[in-house]
């Protein structure tokens, strides 16, 4: 696994879902595929347990904002909203340092 | 949950894990304990899937510093590189915007 150039920025999404929920997967690999084409993306890490954590990274805050604002994530947001989350969170950070294991 | 007040840090630490891992669990909850009564500590959101990712949320760069030089911490980070991880990357974030569900 690569780093990434600092300065970069990672959005924190956590959230929890609903009891029900159909058709999210479908959308997950969907938006990630899309999201991989979207000018500055960078890279992602997923992991779903009783909370889920999803932080994706960008180049720069005008590239996050371009990816919120296209139209077919903009549809998936509504869903999620409507059918999937009982709650989440997004946090907007500028990532200022970065270490590995393979660096000691 | 709470949104903290900005700015703060975030550390966002993803991993793989080795196939055979013994007292990882223990430890994880010692080390959240732990934590939790160090000075700046805010809060912990953590999922272990195919990846493990852990985010804590920090005051200040130099809370975070303390917690990564705290002796039992340092003992548990040993044993993590030797015994537990195959890979690890950490990331110091600096926590820009946040918006959560409810704020819509």
């Amino acid at each position: 696994m690569k780093k990434y150039v600092i300065p970069y920025y990672a959005v924190i999404f956590t959230s929890t879902q609903k009891e029900k929920i159909e058709g999210y997967s479908e959308m997950t690999i969907k938006m990630e595929e899309l999201a991989k084409n979207q000018e500055g993306f960078l890279g992602i890490d997923s992991s779903i347990e009783d909370v889920g954590i999803t932080v994706s990274y960008w180049t720069s805050l005008e590239d996050i904002k371009n990816w919120k604002q296209n139209s077919k994530h903009l549809v998936a947001q509504k869903k999620g909203i409507k059918d999937w989350y009982s709650w989440y969170n997004v946090r907007i950070c500028k990532v200022e340092r970065e270490y590995e294991l393979d660096d000691y």
